[in-house]
C-alpha cells in the first residue's frame, strides 16, 4: 500500500455534484422583506446569472468548463493520503485516508469555488469582485483566482485580523488583490459605523455589508459579490474533493467508506468531501457522516433549524438553516473560520433529514490532535481542520476498541502556516477551553423566534 | 499538454546520483589544521560514520533505503509543471517546466535530506541532532525529520532571526524541535559571545559553533550535529529532484533540455535539480545550465576557487569552494538563503570545470519576477526562488528574441508564505538593490591569501 493515490488530470471529475436533485425533502427557498421567496432576479444585483441559474438548479449533474479545469490543475486532482503513522501510532485496524487541500496555491479548499466564481463571472462580462474576509482564507483564494482569470479583486477584511494577521492581506496582494480594513471610509454602510465607533474593530457582518454595497453600487455594472460557503453553488463546486476522493479509493480496491468527516464552519469544506458519500446514503448505503465543529460555536449541534439571516446586519435573504441567531458572536477561538452562526442549507437539510451527524469538540482536543498529527503525518494542520482530525482519532480509537477494520475519510482542508500563532499559545498552555455563552446564545435565538419557520420534513427540533 | 506531470510512487528514483564519479577531476579534500587532509575517522565526533562513507564515496549511484523513500513519499514524487500561463504571458517559444518542491511539509527541497540524515543517524544510533538555522528553512525541515523519526533535535537559531521571524520556529515547535536563539548560555561558544557582547544578534558562524560544541561535548556520544548544504552527502540527496524531473520529462516525450537553473546559497537546490543534467553535459551534451546567485553575495560570479572555511569562526575544515572569504557579511536581502560566503565544493568544481555558469541577480528584478510568477503561475516563491524565476525569464526572453523553441527546467525550491514581509516591502516601494560592498570583500578575501590553495584543473581564477 503506497502513501498516497494520485489521478491524473484526465481522470479529473468532469461534473459537479447536486444534492439537491437527490435529497428525501426539497430544499426551502431563500426568503425576502415580508417572507416572500426570493426570486432568481432579485439576486442580479448582487451576482451573475450563470452562479445564480448553478444556485437554484435541480440538475444532479454540472459540467464542469474545460478553461476551469485548466487553472484548477495547478492543485488538482488533490492527492488522497493514507495516515499510516498516525494509525500505528493509535495502534488502529481503521485505515484512514485524507484528502490534502492544502496543495492548493492559497493553502486550503477555497480556491475549488473562487476559480468557478471568478471564471462564471467574467463570461457574464464582469470585470471586478467584491468579497469579505475574516482572517483571510477566503479573501486570498478569490484574489488567486481573480489574478489568474484577469479580474480586479476588492477584500474587506475584517479591521482586528487585518491589523492582527497581516499576513494573509499580504498573500491577497501578491496576487494583485486590494484589502481594506473593515469597517472603511469606502462605503456608506462602512461609514455609518465609524461615524457611531471611530474606533470600532470590525466583524463579518459589517465587512458583508461593504463588499455587498461595493458590488452594487457600482454604476457601471460591471462588478458583482462572491461569497465563499454557505450558498448552494459553493457546495457543488467544492463536491470535486469528494468525487475524486470516491475515484482514488476506487483505484486503490477500496469498497466501502464506513466513516466521513470533515470540519464545518459555512459548511462547504464538509460538502464537499461528503455529499458524493452522502448521495450513497440516500440510496441506503452504511456510512457515518460527520460534520465536526467547535463546542463554543455549535450551530449543527445545539442551533435550531430555522430561517435566519446570513449576517448581522440583516442585509441577506432568510435561509433555512441551523443557526445560533445572526447576532451571536462566538468566544474567540482560533479556529476563526469555524465562528459562524448559521450552516449552509444544504447541510443543514442533510441534518435535518438525518443524513449526517454533527459532533463538536473543543479546541484544546483540537490543538492536541493537531500536534499528534504533525508529529507523524508531518504536515501542519489549520485550527479549523485540527477539528476534523479530532474526529479521526476518535473514531480510530473507537475502531481499535469495536476491533473492527474501518475505512475512515477526512477532508484536511488546509494547512496552518500561517496560523501558528495558536500552536504557540497551545504550548505555552495560553490557550482555554472557553464555555459556550448559553445566555448569549438564548438572546440571540429569542431574536429570531418571530422570523418565518421553514417546514421539518423528518425531524424536528425547533 | 497538461499542467503537471506526476509520477507513481513506484516510479521514484531508487538511487541518488554521485556525480563525483563522473567528474573530470577529482574533487580535492577537506584540510584540517595545518594543512593536512581530513580523514574520515576526524569527522566522526560530528557526523555518524555511514553519513562520512557517503561524504566520500565514489560510487556513481547509491541506493535509497526502502524506509527514507516512505517518508519521502509524503511529497515525492514532486509534480512537474510546465508554466504555461508564463509562457503565454511572456510570448515565448520556450517551454518552461519546473518542480515544485514547496509541497514539502516544510515548504522547500530542504527535507530532502533532512530525512536521510535523520535516517542515517538513527541507524547509527544516534538518539538527537543539532543544527544550526538562519531564517529557519533547515531547521524546520531538520525537525520535521526527526518528529517523524523519533529523534531529538536541537536548533541553534540566529537571534536576530529568532526574535525577527518567529513564525519558522513556531514550525520547529509544532514538531518538537527545540529551539534556542543564537548566542546562547547553552555552550561555551555562545557564554563566550555573551560575555563580550550581552545583546549580540548572533550570526549563522556562532550559530554553526554551539551547533557543533552541543554535538561533541556530549558525553552520552548519542549526538551528532546535521548540516542542510554545502556537504557531499547534502548534494547526493537532493539529486531526487533531477533524476524525477527528467523521468517527468521523458514521460511527456522531451527529449532534450536547452536550459537548467536553480538558484545557489550554499548549493545543494541547485546540485539537486542540476547534477543528472550535468552528468549528460560532461558526456557531450549542449545544456546550459546556470547556478543563481544575488548581486549583493556573488560568491560564484566574483568568489576565487580557493580553500576556506565554511564559517566565521573557523572551525570546520578548509573546504576548496567559490568563496568571497569567511568574514564576507552580504548586505541584508531577503533571501537569506543565498547569504552564504561559500559554495558547495562539488558546485564549485563544476563552474571551474566549465560546465555550469553562475549568473547574479538583483534583488528587485528577482521580486519583480516572483510577482509576475505568482500573478501566472499562481504560486507564491521564497525569496530564494525567485533568483530562478529570474533568469527563467531572461531565457524565455531570449529563446522569444531568436525564435527558438527551447526547453527551460527550473527547481522552483520553496514557498514564500512565511517570507510575506518581503514582498510588502517591496510593493510599499521600500527595497532597494544593494550595490555589492567591494571594499568589505576585498578585505575578507585578503584575509584568506596565505590559505592553502587548491589545484585548478582547467580554468584558474585564483
Amino acid at each position: 500500500m503506497s502513501t498516497k493515490v494520485l489521478l491524473d488530470e484526465s481522470e479529473i471529475p468532469r461534473q459537479w455534484y447536486n444534492i439537491a436533485a437527490d435529497l428525501p425533502s426539497p430544499l426551502q427557498p431563500p426568503l425576502g422583506p415580508g417572507g416572500k421567496p426570493i426570486s432568481p432576479d432579485m439576486l442580479a444585483p448582487v451576482f451573475p446569472m450563470n452562479l445564480i441559474e448553478q444556485e437554484v438548479t435541480q440538475q444532479r449533474w454540472v459540467d464542469i468548463p474545460e478553461e476551469i479545469l485548466e487553472i484548477l490543475y495547478l492543485w488538482r486532482p488533490s492527492p488522497l493520503y493514507r495516515a499510516k503513522r498516525l494509525e500505528k501510532a493509535l495502534g488502529t485496524p481503521a485505515r484512514i485516508y485524507y484528502k490534502n487541500e492544502g496543495v492548493s496555491p492559497a493553502g486550503s479548499h477555497k480556491p475549488n469555488t473562487a476559480v468557478p466564481q471568478a471564471w462564471y463571472n467574467k463570461q457574464f462580462g464582469i470585470k471586478r469582485l467584491t468579497t469579505e474576509t475574516g482572517a483571510g482564507q477566503w479573501g486570498c483564494a478569490l484574489a488567486f483566482a481573480c489574478s489568474l482569470l484577469g479580474l480586479e479583486c476588492k477584500v474587506y477584511m475584517v479591521k482586528v485580523s487585518f491589523e492582527q494577521k497581516p499576513f494573509r492581506r499580504l498573500m491577497m496582494e501578491a496576487w494583485g488583490g486590494k484589502c481594506s480594513a473593515s469597517p472603511s471610509s469606502e462605503t456608506k454602510a462602512g461609514r455609518d459605523v465609524l461615524a457611531r465607533d471611530p474606533n470600532c474593530p470590525g466583524s463579518l457582518g459589517i465587512a458583508i455589508s461593504e463588499a455587498v454595497e461595493a458590488a452594487v453600487t457600482d454604476s457601471s455594472g460591471k462588478t458583482r459579490y462572491s461569497l465563499g460557503s454557505v450558498l448552494n453553488h459553493v457546495m457543488l463546486h467544492q463536491t470535486i474533493i469528494g468525487l475524486e476522493a470516491k475515484k482514488q479509493l476506487a483505484k486503490i480496491g477500496e469498497k466501502k467508506v464506513d466513516v466521513v468527516t470533515a470540519c464545518a464552519g459555512g459548511g462547504s469544506n464538509f460538502a464537499g468531501v461528503a455529499f458524493p458519500f452522502v448521495c450513497d446514503k440516500i440510496a441506503g448505503a452504511d456510512i457515518d457522516i460527520i460534520p465536526v465543529e467547535p463546542s463554543s460555536c455549535p450551530t449543527m449541534t445545539r442551533g435550531p433549524f430555522a430561517y435566519d439571516h446570513g449576517d448581522i446586519a440583516c442585509m441577506t435573504p432568510l435561509l433555512p438553516m441551523h443557526t445560533l441567531g445572526h447576532t451571536f458572536v462566538p468566544p474567540a477561538i482560533h479556529a476563526g473560520g469555524l465562528r459562524y452562526h448559521g450552516m449552509a442549507p444544504l447541510v443543514s437539510q442533510t441534518i435535518v433529514e438525518g443524513l449526517v451527524t454533527p459532533r463538536a469538540y473543543h479546541q484544546l482536543e483540537c490543538y492536541e490532535a493537531a500536534v499528534m498529527w504533525a508529529r507523524t503525518e508531518g504536515f501542519i494542520s489549520a485550527p479549523e481542520t485540527s477539528h476534523a482530525i479530532a474526529c479521526v482519532i476518535d473514531e480510530a480509537r473507537k475502531a481499535k476498541e469495536e476491533g473492527k477494520e474501518k475505512v475512515i475519510l477526512m477532508n484536511w482542508s488546509g494547512h496552518g502556516l500561517m496560523d501558528l500563532v495558536g500552536y504557540d499559545k497551545y504550548f505555552r498552555g495560553q490557550l482555554e477551553d472557553f464555555p459556550l455563552p448559553e445566555d448569549e446564545m438564548q438572546k440571540s435565538l429569542a431574536a429570531i423566534k418571530d422570523l418565518p419557520k421553514p417546514r421539518v420534513a423528518k425531524t424536528g427540533k425547533w
